[in-house]
């Protein structure tokens, strides 16, 4: 890679440290269901002995952070009290009652007398974690981590480092009482060492970044390490000429509204010119009361949005109650439309016609494409992973909402009794290639 | 990416080109298994119609690679004649048999009342295939990306570009007889283009490069589309004590010797201390026989190994008939030497001891861990996979040996009657997560 000549390399310190995860890690790759579950339930008991620490050290945090004018979201983003604390201990044990994601066998196969083929589910080793403010982020990658029997390297935001160095030696302390060992986690504290994290290739399977575009951006661009995640969340919701026009208000409402900060909201609407005049004559109010500003093309203008939208509006990811409308031609000018702008994220059609939805689902190569329902389901929770690390919008799986599944991966386990290739290469021995039960 | 200077952005042709690829490839997504095949058949009904011009353009190319003074070895892979040619257009046929990698269902979950998450099967996009000299490749590559859904972009040798050329022709005509769009393929000629290719990110979902460590590394660093694959190829073989002597041997033999440039071909043997000295009195003259060059740690060369192995040997990848060897204290050691010098590919141990075997097996985080077996089992064909594109070594699937499945991601369908998630977060409905038949 050539990287950016602000990335270090790693000092041996942390080269020590890393490799302390990676063994730590391959122990924790051999632990049962049961030891993992223990280690979760350990941890938060331990997280529940250290709760007052670890509040009276956000507070620390969070006094430092208003004196240095840290903005108000940043601020609640950053907080972490009893409450929020009690939660995340909540969310820790729930995240053990899931069923192990490991040694799922996947393949069972015999390729000659004696000579068998499995494949099962293993760890992928060390997660590098690098996210930003909230402290509940360090409990619950952890939580995630240990459940899927991979080491984790964490960094925070250094406005939460208080407390996220208390969580850690709780976290620590739980693990100590448990199989696990304690060195499977690791927090690094500055920003030299998170940046040097980007090198560890060899060291580190895989590196999460939960943040800012800029932040995926830039560790994609400086690191050979595979990165899971999105950049862009920019989604569509297409309300085609044979939608119920009711059920499609109520869905781009949802999907624009229900939580606009979110990857998942809608940023452009796109509308069937056969539709378009009854629907925003609804909408426009709708959206009015909402709070929602709209930004139309030249058509969707004549139907009363005042605001033009400009060509980089429908590249833009407003996360904001901000949401761009064209109208088009029919579905083959939408789809092309999500073709140009979309980011593969999580695309959305209304309609009574099965046959135009089976087109539209079957055209959009995004994670996700929905049929009649609102994007903001594109979610871990709401697709009953029971916890996520994230939403990818890579191709290559793990894809949409990320959950224990993803943070594994497989080996392949053969078994002989002195096979050797030379056998087959000369024809006195044949492959069988018939697979067994599972 | 910080790329390269030299990797320049692509022309506008390029882009045009590559954007015709992504179109062809969202219809090619969209054909049924049965078209897929037909248009395999096709291409290879096609490349029997073209034998002769292929076959005189691959003269013309070898008359030039003569001149210009090509390797020996290079020249016998750039080599395609009758025989070779009718062995492609056959392996191709055999492609189209295989079962089809897209629309699998891996979930069909309830997540309300008439509100269906599936999650299906469905391609990558288009893939992005570098390769060197093989001109027979053109034609494994196009049958496994049709096969699969995909559509290809490749970039072969200047010294076969005769043969591609020709090769790309038959192959498009044998397309246009079919249902896929012969826009799916297409062939780059110039250095610049290969190189731009690696910036085609949006466009190119997965690069496959098929040739030189270096040039895995090259493209590695210098792209942020995914790339499967694998630089080094360092595996192991651990006879432990309790090992079969005789299938020790026959196992060291077959490991290292049956075709030791491949990439799955031993490069360093770990014998247990106890064993060392019976193995190498019957091991020095087999090795000695096959031509095989020995670098032993000073213990083995107290055991008759003449020459010593230097630091470096241990992470050196010969591909030949060289080896090295290493006495070790027992199982821990031989763990803690492959965790250092391995790649992830294959390792094996030879033992009676189910117990040590196991502990091997779960130990070892290769994407191959064998027991009683030969490395050079590491292959897509003896798999039972029908047909690889490579192995990769990578952590995050596909690793391993690559066949039509890891050419495949998914997609999550969601379709419902009008949910919304604000009727979720009001407690109005509830999820219920219940799994249907798949």
């Amino acid at each position: 890679m050539n990287k950016s000549p602000e990335v270090p390399q790693p000092s041996k310190e942390l080269l020590q440290r890393a490799a302390d995860v990676r063994i730590a890690s391959i122990a924790l790759g051999q632990t049962t269901d049961g030891q993992r579950r223990t280690a979760l339930n350990s941890m938060a008991d331990a997280l529940n002995a250290w709760s007052k620490e670890i509040v009276s050290a956000n507070l620390e945090d969070l006094d430092r952070a208003a004196d240095e004018g840290l903005a108000r979201a940043l601020l609640s983003r950053l907080k972490l009290d009893e409450n929020k604390l009690m939660e995340a201990i909540d969310g820790m044990r729930k995240v053990a009652l899931l069923s192990d994601p490991l040694g799922i066998r996947q393949m069972n196969r015999e390729l000659d007398k004696d000579l068998i083929l499995e494949r099962r589910t293993v760890p992928l080793g060390v997660l590098g974690v690098i996210f930003e403010a909230r402290p509940d982020a360090v409990m619950q990658i952890a939580a995630l981590a240990i459940r899927s029997g991979n080491g984790a390297i964490l960094k925070g935001g250094s406005e939460a480092s208080n407390t996220n160095k208390t969580i850690m030696k709780a976290l620590k302390e739980g693990l100590s009482d448990s199989e696990v060992n304690p060195h499977s986690l690791a927090l690094l504290t500055t920003r030299q060492e998170s940046l040097a994290l980007l090198r560890l290739d060899g060291l580190v399977d895989l590196i999460i970044p939960r943040g800012s575009n800029e932040l995926v951006r830039f560790i994609q661009d400086n690191t050979r390490i595979p990165v899971l995640g999105h950049a862009d969340g920019i989604c569509h919701l297409y309300v085609d000429s044979a939608a119920d026009l009711a059920q499609a208000l109520r869905i781009a409402i949802d999907s624009k509204t229900q939580y606009p900060a979110a990857c998942n909201a809608i940023e452009t609407l796109l509308l069937h010119k056969d539709i378009a005049s009854s629907f925003l004559n609804s909408a426009i109010p709708l959206f009015e009361q909402a709070g929602v500003a709209l930004l139309g093309d030249e058509m969707s203008c004549t139907f009363g949005i005042k605001d033009v939208a400009k060509e980089e509006d429908w590249a833009t990811e407003y996360l904001d109650l901000k949401l761009s409308v064209r109208v088009v031609s029919g579905l083959e000018t939408a789809l092309e439309h999500i073709r140009r702008y979309g980011s593969r994220h999580t695309e959305a059609i209304v309609t009574s016609d099965e046959k135009v939805a089976e087109r539209f689902l079957s055209a959009v190569d995004s994670s996700g494409v929905y049929h009649n329902c609102s994007t903001r389901f594109a979610d871990g929770f709401r697709y009953g992973f029971g916890a996520e690390v994230g939403i990818s919008t890579q191709t290559l799986p793990p894809r949409g909402p990320v959950g224990l599944e993803g943070l594994v991966t497989y080996r392949y386990f053969l078994r002989g009794r002195g096979h050797v290739v030379s056998d087959f290469a000369s024809g006195k021995s044949k492959f069988s290639h018939q697979d067994r039960p599972l």
